[in-house]
């Protein structure tokens, strides 16, 4: 990319690092970003820096944050005595978008998988087992992905739990809705099928 | 993206601002951003403003540049007596990978288009002209695109060039190889056998 010359070369290969950006959507963006008005090319140098300096985990939950406690765990308004265990904070947006869940998080960044030599040391569990015993948690829903791992870190955190005799629950699995019961595969129909309901 | 905090949310939306880049791709550069180490997030952001304040347009041919002339322009090496004229600084830059061209180029930055309401004076022509009464030229190449306006742009330029006296020719439309006869609309069929080549 020599005949852009050194600072749009710099520029270009900066962006490609990103995930997703291949060489050409980096020169995509890298041409849009020339020709950004100054004011804004200055908005998105300065999100990105402050991002990175300003952004910390919560102390409380383990979600991205920064305020310490979050935006979630500092609301007054929330149910304090149910909290829900998801594996990111991406899986904890998607519950707060549907807006019907109104307890707390405890975001585990990540999940128990023997194959990559995590364990349960290597989540954030004993942060989980800590407010469990200092708060006054009446159920715990473990919304991990219904994964082999997800189900995996599910199972080790209900087992747990036991000893705090805490109400436990594992969101539902079963076939989408809007889906087809055509093209839906064997463990998922299995797994409806257990887990049907009165109606 | 309240749940993430006020600098995560604006960090998303100024991403998101950039072409091709959705909501859910500019949540995950942004998960990505903050979990990069902090110089490579610090090289990212000064890359940005960096290429914002000091790219601007070559003098001589226009095309985009951190110097005046740029690096092509001020290459010792190149044959200042053809010049290529081209659209945008990509086409620049597909001709330039290649390494078959040794001439200099002339950046449009632009297509004659009416429906559009750019005229020939939208575009950088009057600079070309000027280049091609003070350099010894040869030959100009006229590389615009093979649409309905990069024709038109063509046939606009190689009028104008009557009056100098230089040699003027268009890259040569036809079957693109590894093309399949099959396949390739009527009009391209039709250049093609036009522009036919004695073997």
């Amino acid at each position: 990319m020599k005949y852009y010359g050194e600072v749009m070369s710099n520029l270009i290969t900066e962006l490609s690092r990103l995930p997703g950006i291949g060489l050409k959507s980096a020169q995509r963006l890298a041409f849009y970003i020339i020709n950004m008005p100054e004011k804004n090319v200055g908005k998105l140098a300065s999100a990105i820096t402050e991002a990175k300096i300003k952004i910390k985990k919560c102390s409380v939950c383990n979600n991205i944050s920064d305020s310490d406690p979050c935006v979630i765990c500092s609301n007054t308004k929330r149910d304090i005595h149910t909290i829900m265990v998801v594996e990111t904070p991406q899986d904890m947006a998607s519950y707060e978008r549907i807006k019907e869940f109104n307890g707390l998080y405890h975001v585990l960044n990540g999940v128990i998988s023997p194959m990559a030599g995590i364990g349960p040391n290597e989540i954030d569990l004993q942060n989980l087992f800590t407010r469990l015993s200092s708060q006054n948690v009446s159920e715990v829903i473990l919304a991990t992905n219904p994964t082999v791992e997800g189900e995996a870190t599910a199972m080790y955190i209900a087992r747990m739990l036991k000893n705090f005799n805490i109400k436990t629950t594992r969101i539902a699995k079963g076939i989408p809705v809007g889906g087809d019961l055509e093209y839906v595969d064997e463990i998922t129909l299995t797994q409806a099928l257990n887990g049907r309901i009165e109606i």
